[in-house]
């Protein structure tokens, strides 16, 4: 045996007791930092009236019957699907929206706020493919879904469950929204996502919140947060304005997100792409109150500018930063909750390109104040992969940004400065008092990101990090457990599945 | 021939042209967006108090003799090797820095302002090992080198040709440094970077300069930048004093940065480090002062926390933004221009660690206001590898932060708005008028960041980030040319250094 064996045992049982450390959920982050205000009140006031000018002279499309008549009855100007929006009903029908949303989970203890100085962070949306364990580039499947609702349930910066962080394309649609749902009750109990593809699946999502939550419950508070998204520029459709009708009437929260290609669904201009949105989301919210007065909803958007090279849409490049500082700015001025998208990218695997990406993005939309951060872990290839490795290293990066974003205390600088006196010049600060005190709370210290020696780096398998990634995935999912559900409930939801399986044709669209 | 042929060809010429395009220098970047300031007034005022107390009723250590007569002729209290400096005397020299340091370029269209509201890119600096054109990992050389200062000429990012981007360590100690020297002064027409590591070799730094630029010119410009590190905690040491007061004599600009390792050399308190090493930064100006009124110095700090796991110096994590936020404060406090470090990483390779880390700490660096972005590519491994793929990465992504540093503009909103008229509801921008003027400049777009479909980045033989740099680096060089050098002047350089090369004892440290 040679002589460094029993320092690499102990480095190996250092780690594995890491990896089987019990699990720490962070509450809801209380932003203890300032929010970065890019423009000043006369830049935020300009695009504030560009956007009520739209809506009132111009006017945008709202592609439903319901819609337009509430829309008649509230004193709007409808001309065939256009609805011009006078100002002052608009502000009406929008003050009326909760600035803060209180977002429920079964476990009480994972509920959160998404409003105000609050933040949340939720995972990846809606990839056909996924990255696994293998890193191959495949459609995604059931098992796949599962996957990430159990690492979503066990990371501690992620307070959502998630949605369809990947498409099960293995499960016919007409049915999918079901297993999705069923998926993330059982694998998880942070709050969850609902499905918007059309008014009937919108309903069977409230019916097994109903289930798990109670119905009187489901009726009073806000258990669950579904997107739709406005068809840029200027349509809201009928499938999405059905999903906002379900989800408001049941008090339920929607992300009201126009899915910005700036320079293709907007102008080619960062100010004149916010003007635009803001004004398409604003018409969401004001919709959704025309629909029950105070239904919380969550103004927002989708950012992706397109490139003039490629016509792809592009992930991490300034000007998304640009406009989320602008979005937080105008949110803030109309007290919304507003959501944005944290680690997106364009690459189609997780390199250098995926890390850049998403980071210059996921900063400004933490120093941009959004509440409510969708994407925040997995994304890859602008959205059409999920991949478990970078979801593993984002979740890690969140718990970065959260540390970050409680900030910093002046509180005990007098005995900090003491220990300086205490050690002195060429003096070393690791045996003080102080620092053992505090040293293991001063300092975030990353597990997935890699601060060895090249040569113990090397000794490890000169693993990069997506590897190393997935082997902490695979680590989670060992120790993974699924939450307490009552037998009763989780029967009544097969029960729900099983019966609605056998109304709704399989296999169709 | 295929039927997509002409396309694919089409691809490749419009790729080669892109290649092929002029380069175009970014000048010193100005700042059109407010800084981020994580302080209120009343905790900047409260380290700036711990700071003054420190130096005035402890002191800090100057390890030469010639500094302590120094301050002790200025009225400083000097006991053995320890200085106590009245806040008063202290605060005086400090106001002596000019608030902003013209660099003047060999060719003036290259020079650059530090200090104010101006940013300059400057490369990473100081690396014994290079992972190069194969991608392997070892030590650098004189022709590693060059590469770098000839990568560092072309890109429109960087302001400085650099100094050591990496060690030449085939060329011997003694006379290393003339052949650094030699190297920036041929390959680039930026400004440059002195020795440090000996009173002479600063000495052969500024002959060097003397000898490009013309000894009058260099009395009264500034040409070159260089770094002093205080050896925290609360080390002045004579080598660095020693350069500092050959580079002070000459007007030359210094870096004097205490090199932090946060928890091990300063307190484990990101405000305790600031505090400590906002006195040691200070005392090291006021000292350059004591030199030569109005010597143009910069003041900042390498920052890195240490992993209390491995006892590693961490990079991009959250504290490093903390601390980069409120050492700008405090330098505006001050009215000096300050530098920090950019793209940092301790990954050993340039995988998606080595982006997250870089990207977290850039962008807070961006956001602080720092006027010299030390570090800015290159860097890998904690400063021990510098990467030939990140430094070309690194420098499209300071293009982009670049970018976002000039703000958005609400001037043409009027013009904008109406182009979204006249599209309306379900249309496309691609075709307006507006969007045809301005789409090239609109939207920043990458030429590293593969934005194109899966199959075609498939098709292109799915190459990661790195790869694709190495490509770019690779064209780079083979369309280098060497900026004008007056054949005399490359003369008097190559007799200068064959001079010293048989003054000094060769091969001894």
């Amino acid at each position: 045996m040679s002589k460094q064996a029993p320092q690499r045992r102990s480095r190996a049982v250092r780690r594995t007791a890491r990896l089987n450390a019990p699990v720490v959920m962070l509450p809801t982050l209380t932003r203890n930092i300032p929010v970065y205000e890019i423009l000043d009140t006369e830049g935020v006031e300009l695009i504030h009236q560009a956007s009520l000018d739209l809506l009132e002279e111009f006017g945008i499309d709202f592609r439903d019957p319901e819609a337009l008549a509430m829309w008649r009855d509230a004193g709007a100007e409808v001309a065939g699907q256009r609805v011009r929006i006078p100002p002052q009903l608009l502000l009406q029908l929008v003050a009326k929206n909760p600035e803060v949303v209180e977002l429920h989970g079964r476990n009480p203890a994972r509920s959160v706020r998404i409003g105000g100085r609050n933040m949340v962070f939720a995972p990846n949306y809606g990839s056909p493919f996924v990255r696994g364990f293998d890193g191959e580039r495949r459609y995604s499947t059931l098992e796949d879904l599962q996957v990430f609702h159990k690492l979503a349930q066990m990371a501690p910066s992620l307070h959502l469950a998630g949605g369809i962080t990947c498409e099960p394309v293995d499960i016919p649609v007409p049915t999918r929204h079901l297993h999705i749902a069923d998926s993330l009750l059982r694998h998880s109990d942070k709050p969850f996502m609902g499905a918007t593809t059309s008014r009937e699946r919108a309903e069977d999502s409230v019916r097994m919140a109903q289930i798990v939550f109670g119905e009187i419950f489901v009726e009073n508070h806000t258990v669950m947060v579904s997107v739709c998204n406005c068809n840029s520029p200027l349509v809201w459709d009928q499938t999405m304005l059905d999903a906002v009708k379900v989800y408001a009437r049941h008090n339920q929260t929607v992300l009201l997100s126009p899915f910005v290609l700036a320079g293709a669904s907007t102008p080619a201009s960062t100010v004149g792409a916010v003007a635009q949105l803001n004004a398409e989301a604003l018409s969401g919210i004001a919709f959704a109150q025309l629909v029950r007065p105070g239904a919380p909803m969550i103004y927002g958007q989708f950012l992706a500018p397109v490139s003039m090279r490629s016509g792809a849409p592009m992930a991490g490049t300034p000007e998304i930063s640009l406009m989320n500082f602008m979005i937080g700015q105008l949110a803030r001025r109309y007290k919304l909750p507003w959501r944005s998208s944290g680690m997106t990218s364009g690459s189609k695997m997780v390199d250098a390109q995926a890390a850049y990406e998403a980071s210059m993005t996921m900063q400004s939309v933490l120093l941009s104040g959004a509440n409510f951060v969708f994407h925040a872990a997995g994304w890859l290839e602008g959205g059409l992969t999920a991949s478990v490795a970078k979801f593993t290293l984002d979740a890690e990066q969140m718990e970065m940004y959260y540390r970050f974003a409680q900030g910093v205390s002046v509180g005990d600088l007098d005995e900090v400065m003491a220990t300086v006196r205490e050690v002195g010049p060429g003096g070393h600060f690791l045996g003080t008092a102080h620092t053992r005190r505090v040293f293991e709370q001063a300092f975030f210290m990353p597990e997935l990101l890699d601060n060895n020696s090249f040569e113990q780096w090397q000794a490890e398998g000169s693993k990069d990090a997506a590897t190393r990634a997935l082997e902490k995935a695979r680590a989670m999912l060992d120790r993974y457990t699924a939450p307490a559900l009552d037998p009763a409930i989780g029967e009544a939801l097969s029960d729900f599945i099983a019966r609605r399986e056998s109304e709704l044709p399989e296999g169709a669209a």
